[in-house]
């Protein structure tokens, strides 16, 4: 409920820094341009003292306000007062070019953003959004598919609030390109992305999210789910796809998108995927690997549904006697590259048919079909597997007595020893990565953030998971390097929501949000936060990334930490 | 004594490898003792130069203290500066009876108990008791029969401590009635052992082999398999005994072990079991918890023979539906304390009931009935599960909605915090342990070790293995400390014959052994040989034990460090 008040109580109660939270380094610069801007204010502020700070507590810190709002309308006017751009008179504004706008992208340029053709000047709203500092990741850019995420912002107020900051109108040309993108290269088809996503790759596709944004939900938004494509988005015409199942005795089944959803009971199951390099940029700071630079949102957590693969593979003819002779099922995407070679992979043939290894078949993510870049019409859902399994757009199924012999099978997506380098590695010597270990990052603060004394306490919030269906039983976190730890508080639903039953055992495919609020240790001027996981089976995270570094810098699972600075109290100094 | 007993057996075989130069640290005080006993073995040892040192090697090391009354006994000194009681002219101390002793049986009232006549009030020594609250079984009575249970209380200091406490004399009437109930040892009936264990606590039985010596057998004799008892060993007549099967829609089922043997098929694993409290010891030396002082050697591997659980429990009526309302087994044992509460303990039922789970009762290991000590004649054998788990003469199996209530389920064999200590513990927070996690140690050259630079290089040899059936695939070795690694040769067979097949995935029961012969690194003069391996779902084990120390020192599974010394050559100095 923050917007207005805070924006009004910020404006008119001032000189931010003396007791705050963890402030962005944005705040000084917002507060100073709300202060010069009215010498009034300043006096005023200094009359109501305190207040001021609370009213901003929070603000900063980011997730909690963004339904805020509704109830700060009736404030809008007074925020009119302090910022005299008006709308009526639009045909006056001038026209900028994309270029021109992307220019704006930082409190100190200038933060422009662009809806629907016009452009506006949002510096000065950036301090008051209820969302915090989040709403710099749209700066020089549309603020369209942002809102698409936070669908608060869909109000008619919200409209009437962004209207008082338009500057121009958007030149024609730069609008009809910001609508149709066209290009001739295999990833001309590729469909649009959320421009929130970092981008590690552009062709194939691969982002993640700002981690910020990561644990703002328990369930990821398909939108900004991480993305991790190894070849261009094939296009699939749903009316004639066909899927085929193969090796079984019964001969090949092909089944059409149509008698999948009809003909196999629908399941739904809720599963975080994680990219076997999340995490990988820590391990290029040991030594360079080869592999996209991840941070640590190369994971997410989505409700998947669709068929069975165990009730498929038994339409096929699977019988338990088939295990006798075969150990594997393979996948292939209809993603080819250059030379028609299609992305595959094989799972253990025990997790593919097991009653309790939930297997699916996926045709929809977060209750609408999959999205292109997800696997559109279908994708398999390996729970507890690692992503580079769970195949998308998915062509066809083999059961088999060998593992798949793709490249991603054999020569990739393996651990080695970091004692193992590219002259001495041996790809037969390392079992291709199936379950993944137990892992947690930290997601807010961000490394160097910078903390005001004042606050008196930190908020620390982060994700675990682990692989197999092992359950997160337990984060850690420590304030002073892992010298001392405390227990963070475990979330398995949205905000608010009540928690989830206990997963059977065995079966937890779903993260778990985790947040501690913590008081500032009295005598410290840098922080190294750091978080740990348990899982049920009592698996550990190791303590440093060096002794697990590998030459692919897979199964970066060591202790996440990001260091903080305490800014002492002026008034102490 | 046993230990010097240890000593002349080994010295006796003679010279076992006059190649090694590996020294445990221990290794001087017991020759100094063997010397000081026996001229003869002196002159022995000096004949035979190094070989002696490679019998005894680790011998020595760690001859675990039992509990922890060593450390609490200064704090019982603490105690008394603020208790003043003294027991030097017992005459003035008031007479009470029985039944008034028997009035202070808890924390409120008081917690009063008698000792050969005496009576204590150890009330403010609860707190302080090494074995915890089970003190307050004995509340209101005698304390002999526990001490019978714990021999660790038989030691001068204890008695010393329990003095302190000292406020009467138990009526001469209500004396004589105490002695006439019968007090014989219950513990005079235990098996006789092999002299060359370890023993960390003689009542009940615990005790482990010496690491140099579990590293020689991929299948661990059952003589020096680890012995971990929680009461004394019942004795069970094979023609009487029965297993009783409740829980079940169809009634108690009563089975005979003839009946065991002959209406079921007999399974065959080859499991490791390892104690939750393996490597305690480390954990001991970051700060003391409670629990046997265990070294590197709780853990063994063996062949157990016996009924399928699953057989079983559809004999006595399980089927599917049955896990709509049960989730747990319980398994009973015929072990019992003096309260006559037997030990008990449950598993999950899909672990129970599944194919793949190969959960045993067993009443063979490696090819003959089962010893004494490891459950005569029926024990529960739960790969992959934590020992506790693995309940041995087993009486009763029982499906359930619910754990195991016993003390060892809930209050017992479950990881917490670091930052969690006692007087903030809440048990029922944490999981109680099933499937441990990954863990490995370096069997040989023991911590101390002396090495000749003139032996160019250093064969390291050790065990490594993970729980829920994760198989080991790879074991790294550092001679500096985890700087630089190696990776190690694992073995899953006796030495010299062919490798045991690769076993199903998630069914991996068994260690692996691994030996690793490397160049000593040329400047070095202490070498830090760690060990750390990984299993198949890329589980690593942490690299320290501080920030995964807990209050009962289970689950101390981080890298494994020993100290070498390196003796430059007399020549080149």
């Amino acid at each position: 409920m923050l917007l207005l008040r805070r924006c009004h109580s910020l404006t008119r109660f001032g000189p931010l820094n003396t007791q705050r939270h963890q402030v962005a380094p944005g705040v000084a610069s917002c507060a100073a341009r709300l202060w010069s801007s009215s010498e009034d204010q300043r006096s005023h502020q200094r009359t109501h003292g305190p207040s001021w700070r609370h009213a901003l507590a929070g603000l900063l810190a980011g997730t909690g306000a963004v339904l805020a709002y509704g109830l700060h309308h009736h404030k809008a006017e007074q925020a009119n007062t302090i910022r005299v751009q008006t709308i009526e008179n639009t045909s006056a504004l001038p026209t900028f070019t994309q270029e021109e706008v992307t220019r704006h992208r930082s409190l100190q340029d200038g933060v422009w953003v662009t809806y629907k053709g016009g452009v506006y000047d949002i510096t000065e709203f950036v301090a008051m959004h209820p969302g915090g500092d989040k709403i710099l990741l749209a700066a020089g850019g549309d603020l369209e598919p942002f809102w698409a995420l936070y669908a608060v912002h869909k109000q008619e107020h919200v409209l009437e609030i962004l209207s008082e900051y338009k500057v121009g109108e958007l030149s024609a040309e730069d609008l009809k390109k910001q609508q149709a993108v066209q290009t001739s290269d295999p990833y001309s088809s590729d469909p649009k992305r959320h421009p929130v996503l970092r981008i590690n790759s552009l062709k194939p596709f691969n982002a993640e999210p700002p981690p910020e944004i990561l644990s703002d939900s328990f369930i990821t938004p398909s939108a900004i789910f991480f993305k991790r494509n190894h070849l261009p988005v094939p296009q699939v015409d749903p009316a004639s796809y066909e899927l085929h199942v193969a090796g079984l005795h019964g001969g090949v089944l092909s089944l059409s998108l149509e008698e999948l959803k009809t003909r196999f009971p629908k399941h739904t199951v809720t599963a975080t995927l994680q990219c076997a390099g999340n995490r990988r940029s820590e391990m290029n700071k040991v030594k360079q690997v080869k592999g996209l630079n991840w941070g640590i949102a190369a994971i997410s957590n989505a409700t998947w549904s669709g068929a069975r693969l165990r009730d498929v593979l038994l339409a096929a003819g699977y019988r338990p006697d088939v295990a006798q002779w075969a150990s594997h099922v393979h996948f292939e995407g209809l993603d080819k590259d250059a030379t028609g070679t299609a992305y595959a992979a094989s799972i253990p043939l025990n997790k593919a048919v097991s009653e309790e290894g939930d297997v699916l078949l996926a045709y929809e993510m977060n209750g609408e079909d999959l999205p292109a870049d997800h696997g559109y019409p279908v994708r398999v859902v390996v729970p507890g597997i690692v992503g580079a399994r769970n195949v998308k757009w998915l062509g066809k199924i083999i059961v088999s007595a060998e593992e798949s012999t793709s490249h991603w099978q054999q020569n990739d997506y393996k651990g080695f020893s970091p004692g193992t380098d590219w002259d001495n590695v041996d790809f037969k010597s390392a079992p291709a990565i199936q379950e993944l270990p137990i892992q947690s990052a930290i997601t807010t603060p961000a490394d160097g953030t910078v903390v005001d004394r004042s606050v008196n306490e930190l908020t620390v919030k982060g994700y675990a998971w682990s692989g197999g269906g092992r359950e997160v039983v337990r984060v850690d976190v420590s304030l002073d390097g892992g010298k001392t730890w405390q227990v963070a508080q475990l979330r398995s639903s949205e905000t608010g929501q009540a928690p989830e039953p206990s997963p059977p055992l065995g079966r937890a495919w779903a993260w778990k949000l985790w947040e501690i609020t913590a008081p500032l240790p009295p005598e410290a001027q840098e922080l190294e936060i750091v978080c740990k996981a348990v899982d049920n089976s009592y698996n550990m995270q190791p303590d440093t990334i060096p002794p697990i570094w590998n030459l692919r810098g897979v199964l970066s699972n060591a202790w996440h930490r990001v260091k903080v600075k305490i800014n002492e109290d002026e008034s102490k100094k």
